[in-house]
């Protein structure tokens, strides 16, 4: 089933199968129609947050949804917590980073503990992989991961899927080269697996300590040669260099890093014409990519996938709560 | 008067009496139809939160609630919050514990200041015993003690009541053993206040190093053997021990404290085969108390304090809140 | 335009002109009548806030209000979140100062992501002069200051000026005398332009070393004698004295500081019988004000400046959101 298949004013796919999955831990597991299912309802909250002043839908009024923050992230907290308010629900922030949970309780004692409180919803980031899994399997209610360790941040690259597809059209006819420290990023992990399953060919590239084993084997092209990897690709989505491998054991120096795998406009050019810029932000400017780059007026898409991130989630929360709100044919 | 003489169904206590206190500052000092009128008015709160998705009652809309936490508490605030935002008040937290209030201002500053703001209610936690009365002598709209110093934790005490009451029948026909630090616990301190008024029969376990004077005199059995306090008892409530304690002036070593004084599989076999365990959290595991035992499925009420919380912080909300609303019989 | 002329229940200043500016940056810039629009607006909500325990008024529902603080202050926050709750919006804090914007990001793109959520009006306190200009240049809602740097902290001169007129009648027939830093105080700034363009008679008192150049040709009278300053002022503005003064370049010691320039019993009779004390808070107790005129029944307007201010900002955030909302006249 391809996108074009589902009705985009049905809250069902077609044949009226509900979604199937309690929760959303990672893209890895989702079938192809679940993905697409996804990125069409967002359309709808994309279409609400452009229209005007008032953008709020309540149908999740009445529900309680905590966003339990383990690491500190302002933008993907923001994100949810726009989502949540504007469908609606009581939204309550726990900033686990900075907060009593490392008085020492286990994680399992604070997810025991959250679902006592009877939220509807959870939205979890955690340093640890597999973290978030182990939270999902205490509660009774939706969990949603905002990004596990080195395992998985599903609304990003769903986030990311959404902004090609609007930008570039079906996701099956696009190259996307991914650039970047492929080894430890959640994000290159869930767009692989996204991208994979909707039909993209992707190529990484990366040094060869940021590369992991058995992505070949996936379908998916390696490079350690920035320029042969962007050779006529449609999108190019370079990923953030976390500081504390800036000067460690992985890169020499940000300086040669830029040299060898930032974009730049020599790069670009390498690139089809109507090439699409993305990255997840926040940008290490100079870094991974020159700022007229991230700039640039009709080729990148960063600030869209922001605004695409916000309609995501809205349609994650929506979806993954019909069971408990008895929608019709949910319950 | 006793719980069941109460008119569940009633705002009002028999006689139409209202709550005659405008302020919760602590146990002490609330008379018996008091705790059990908050205690009663909570299981519709309990019924309310339990109701599936939608959970909201918006009596208190239009109120402002600052919750001004001068101590991090992730749950307590967590609770709190929920509790406001489900009866429809705005809710805004005053994390002071990390802010500005650092700057130097005095406390009564900041009473006077969230005052002037026009609060409808203000919840507090603060390291030192009788700021929320300091509070609470300066501002016009009812205040609501979150934990003082080692003075008291009024809300912890009523949801532990309403715990006991809902799993184990009348309060005054309990045997209710308290392990810990009692010395320092304004959670054991709340508790003895109101099991003692509700008419249980205590008795409190620790070394003698955290034992407060003049317990027995309240009618308090003291024991310095826990073995010999747990026999026959119907709760036990075992305290949390705070890190700083640890390798203190109070006790040698958290292994012998937990051998002294943690509940284990073998311990409690010396309650009542039907014992309720309880414990504020978060838990120590293996320090206070062995994971199978927080975990177990039936005798653990663990959870359902947490449960229990939520509903007790919204009852007082309400009642707190119903003169300034001009509830009939109340304004 | 003086204030009387304004309709104090019509929408609109008098001739139907919309207040022209996208944003509030600054009062420098802002005509006399647009300054006492916003003052005469803010009654409105005053007397809101008065009127019982629900004060609410929904006319910003459904949209969206991002408090970003890159630098820390309770109370500003909370009066802002508490202004944007009671209009009935969506309010989001975005804790810059503690958060991942530290990872490196630029402020533009922080300027952008915000823009990209579809916030409806964003207010930024950040420590860098300019910094708030800089964020209003790239995004397409309302900006409003909550305090950048050395420059410019406008509601805090316009709930400042409501609290004169409301308490002293019009701000033209009083003297003000301002003491304290007035070099690195953006109040001091925002206040002198907003009196100035009122037609108030302006004083500073502080050390010399703490005086910037050019107020002279402003209008202001300059005086490092504080004695001299205060002589025949209707109101005495104090200023906090900043930690990192206390001891620094500028002043030899808190001590002396306070002799010099604090205001105390013996001091205000220098000033007119009926003289008003205000102060921004929070308060240095003994070192700007002694405690017995900070709380001063009659003389002292700090608590009612607090007041003041969650009106002013409910008036700004009305007023700058009505032309996005389509209010009659302003689309």
């Amino acid at each position: 089933m391809t996108i074009e298949n589902l009705n985009p004013h049905s809250p069902f796919p077609i044949g009226g199968a509900a979604f199937p999955h309690p929760h959303l831990l990672g893209i890895s597991g989702l079938k192809n129609w679940e993905i697409a299912y996804i990125i069409d309802q967002a359309e709808h909250w994309v279409k609400l947050n452009r229209s005007g002043a008032s953008k709020h839908d309540d149908r999740l009024r009445g529900l309680t949804i905590i966003n339990a923050f383990f690491e500190n992230s302002t933008r993907t907290l923001l994100s949810f917590e726009i989502a949540g308010k504007r469908l609606g629900a009581d939204v309550v922030n726990m900033h686990a980073a900075q907060s009593s949970v490392k008085k020492g309780e286990t994680l399992i004692d604070t997810a025991v503990t959250l679902n006592a409180m009877r939220a509807d919803a959870i939205v979890i980031r955690h340093g640890s992989s597999g973290a978030v899994q182990l939270i999902a399997d205490k509660v009774d209610c939706p969990v949603i991961n905002a990004g596990d360790g080195t395992h998985e941040h599903p609304t990003q690259a769903l986030l990311d899927a959404l902004t090609i597809k609007r930008r570039k059209g079906p996701i099956d006819e696009q190259i996307v080269t991914i650039c970047g420290d492929i080894l430890h990023s959640r994000v290159a992990r869930s767009n692989i697996f996204c991208l994979l399953n909707m039909g993209a060919q992707i190529r990484v590239a990366a040094p060869a300590t940021l590369i992991p084993h058995g992505l070949e084997q996936l379908g998916v092209e390696v490079f350690t040669d920035f320029d042969a990897a962007i050779k006529g690709a449609d999108v190019v989505m370079m990923l953030r260099l976390q500081n504390e491998r800036m000067n460690g054991d992985f890169i020499p120096s940000p300086r040669e890093y830029a040299f060898l795998y930032g974009l730049n406009e020599q790069r670009i050019k390498l690139a089809k014409d109507d090439v699409l810029i993305m990255h997840p932000g926040p940008i290490n400017r100079g870094v991974e990519i020159t700022s007229s780059l991230a700039d640039h007026v009709t080729q990148s898409a960063i600030k869209e996938q922001v605004e695409m991130g916000v309609a995501v989630r809205m349609a994650c929360l929506d979806i993954l709560t019909r069971k408990a709100r008895k929608v019709e044919g949910w319950a």
